[in-house]
């Protein structure tokens, strides 16, 4: 495996993989990696000659308030493990040279970032889209892969890459539980151990949905309520969304008729989780 | 010459010429076209092995009250000129195709935009850089052509290029005038014959801070007074701005130390004049 701390460096080895005629498979993370990650990869390397992956804490997707300065990172272990699940380049750039002095463009895509986690996050997705858009510069991926855990961050990419004509397909893969269920994220690691317990109730409430909806239920409003009411049980837990949407224009469903993504954003003390299930009606 | 007017064409074809290690050199226009235009394509046959020139009059770049209705158009004319000047490829993509249903996705380069043009044309600078960044996606140049005329959209595509990584090198080449000094645009056709003689006085105002700056005046506030006066002798001229500022980062000078870019917006009737001068110190 190849460590690239450099732009420069990056595009150079991307122009020769291109010219060899090499497909290009690429997961971008913000390392301080888990299974997730890794399942990417390994769908990476099932469909394209050279698996990139990138470890970037990107400043521009955290908000004033949030943890980007305690968000979890060890890139020595990230090298590792990275090497181990199969991955060719891994490109590490420094925030100093993505944003350089007098950086001053950014990437929105509308609607579909004002929703769900947008509402409480409002500059989360530019920060993302705009972080992605230049990676894509850089790596210029033939597909690129993300977790459906962040279903909506995969929606509004998708939209991105076609609005844009980015030449890259985006591919959303299933997302990778803990054995009682909680969906692996870096940030479970800020979990008290009663908050870790309390934490499965998430994917409980979802799939609760699944089964009321596979019972027949079509109402979103009765089966978020439904939702809710065992989600509160949990007294550290505070709701921020729970909401039942299209999965492509992340549109709220008033009855569900086809595929709905039931989805939540939930905070235990200061870590804020989220979730999510796509149920086939 | 081939003429393309989808996107999947014209992506087909990109796809080969990049196999086939061709270069492209790209000349983006709005059409109605003109010794400008045809001086950008006779550069990039200089520098590429293949040039495609779009023909887009894009509607997300006019404000509301202006004039995309009544911009002109000529296709065929276009077509014909194109050919002779050298184009391989002509693009002419439908705007709707272009902007589809759902379309939601904006790039935008910030403080850059905002200035000179930008504070009549809030929106305009936000509909050029969302285009281009299409238009690259699309046809993947190795150089893009843009015509200093526009020194304000070039500075701002070559900051969003930088800042978005964006694998174009971005060239400004000199403005084309008119025999009496006139800078050629499509939209000089909308003048009155009176407008047309009075809007020479845009150029002699340039070149009066020309040589007022070679006559070793430093004060940027004296040299636009001087050229506003020889403007505002012409009746029919409404000054939008004169401003002089530093040719990459579009800021204002107070005391000219190095190159300057001379910047003027002036009406004439409902036609709205720019042009510029870069002065080398």
């Amino acid at each position: 495996m190849k460590a690239v701390n450099t732009i420069a460096r990056m595009s150079t080895l991307v122009r020769m993989l291109k010219k060899e005629g090499k497909t290009i498979g690429f997961v971008p993370t913000m390392g301080y990696l888990h299974d997730g990650h890794l399942s990417l990869v390994k769908a990476a390397e099932k469909h394209t000659d050279v698996v990139v992956m990138s470890v970037f804490v990107n400043p521009a997707q955290f908000g004033p308030n949030e943890d980007f300065d305690k968000y979890p990172r060890d890139p020595k272990r990230d090298e590792v493990m990275a090497a181990q699940a199969g991955v060719d380049i891994i490109f590490c750039p420094r925030s100093s040279e993505m944003y350089s002095e007098g950086y001053s463009t950014c990437v929105t895509v509308e609607g579909l970032s004002q929703v769900m986690c947008g509402r409480s996050r409002p500059e989360h997705f530019r920060g993302v889209t705009t972080v992605v858009a230049k990676l894509f510069g850089i790596v210029k991926p033939d597909i690129a892969y993300f977790g459906q855990k962040d279903a909506q961050q995969a929606a509004i990419i998708k939209k991105m890459a076609s609005d844009l004509n980015m030449d890259t397909e985006i591919k959303m893969m299933p997302i990778v539980r803990e054995t009682d269920g909680l969906a692996m994220s870096s940030r479970n690691l800020y979990l008290s151990d009663a908050q870790r317990r309390d934490a499965t109730v998430l994917y409980r409430a979802l799939k609760r949905a699944e089964s009321l909806i596979f019972a027949g239920e079509r109402k979103a409003s009765v089966i978020k309520e439904d939702m809710k009411k065992m989600i509160v049980q949990k007294p550290a837990a505070k709701i921020d969304y729970v909401a039942i949407v299209n999965p492509c224009d992340l549109k709220d469903l008033e009855i569900i008729a086809k595929d709905a993504l039931v989805a939540l954003a939930v905070n235990f003390g200061k870590t804020r989780l989220i979730d999510n299930i796509i149920v086939e009606v």
